[in-house]
């Protein structure tokens, strides 16, 4: 298949469409767009976020030593590409985006309400990568939307209707139909 | 909205489907399934991969200094599961999947040609997670399929097809539709 070069660059996807909250000393709350987030161990549970070190998120997480990453949903497109689009440190992003900020279970960032996936972290570490940290958060809870559970306990994906964000070309997509399930589907290939 | 706790777990997504290409000393591949990879830096435009350290992938990259990370079409989605399931200690995986393996430009690694997005990374270092290590590869080329171009040089996601993966629940779905453009969107909510 015919390729053309992009050269070094960040086109690459898909990625997640979060929403990571932290308190400040003082209580007040951020709540900053992320899509480089993802997870990176197992042993313990471990999520990665990195963002520019000049962020308000960045000053808040590494003085409070918490945060949460939070799911964006299809319906929350709008809202969460405004929370990428200005700083806390100029707007009250939740409120001006309509977002319900309720307490962790464990730690000082809030949730986001409207989130149908809220992962609470604990800073663990911090990696320098040019003008960007990788901050490490150990997962501590996970909060899922009641509704999405099927009777048997799986969650259906469909309505956790997580917004899916595609990095260099800058789109935000839904989920379209299951095409698999894995660590099953490949057994067709075992010999 | 009603939550229902899941403790500590690796319950998160949407996540990436991507096969890791790596080349040992005596030159042969493996090609392994890998979804905890992420964007981490813009300077330089940098990739984070996570995987058990008792991996072949994990030996061959650091003894080689270099990876692939090839994106998974939907059409591949029972190859790119049949990666993950077994070990190229014991089979040639790209031969048993069918997957075409061409040369990189920059890198030893090699490309999978079936993949529409081909990024090619130099390891530039490693955090240690638990059993987990973080490979962090400087993105030194990007090859996207040409056929996905518009004329006005945009990538069109629907000819991409990138399988998406939901881990926690453990599925593959595709895309469904364009619900927004990120960047642009969010200045609706600006004051």
């Amino acid at each position: 298949m015919s390729k053309r070069r992009l050269g070094p660059c960040i086109t690459f996807f898909p990625q997640p469409t979060t929403l990571v909250a932290s308190r400040a000393a003082d209580g007040r709350v951020n709540v900053m767009t992320a899509s480089w987030v993802g997870l990176v161990s197992k042993t313990p549970p471990t999520l990665g976020v990195s963002l520019h070190h000049g962020r308000l998120t960045y000053a808040q997480i590494t003085a409070s030593g918490s945060f949460t990453v939070n799911l964006v949903p299809v319906p929350l497109a709008v809202a969460a590409d405004y929370c990428g689009l200005v700083s806390g440190r100029d707007q009250d992003k939740a409120a001006v985006a309509g977002l319900t900020l309720v307490p962790a279970d464990l730690v000082a960032a809030p949730l986001v309400a409207e989130a149908p996936l809220n992962v609470e972290c604990r800073l663990a570490g911090e990696v320098e990568l040019g003008d960007y940290r990788l901050l490490l958060g150990e997962i501590v809870q996970i909060h899922a939307l009641e509704k999405a559970f099927r009777a048997d306990g799986t969650l259906d994906a469909a309505i956790l209707n997580p917004l899916v964000y595609l990095g260099g070309i800058r789109e935000y997509w839904s989920l379209g139909e299951r095409k698999g399930v894995a660590y099953k589907d490949g057994k067709a290939l075992l010999r």
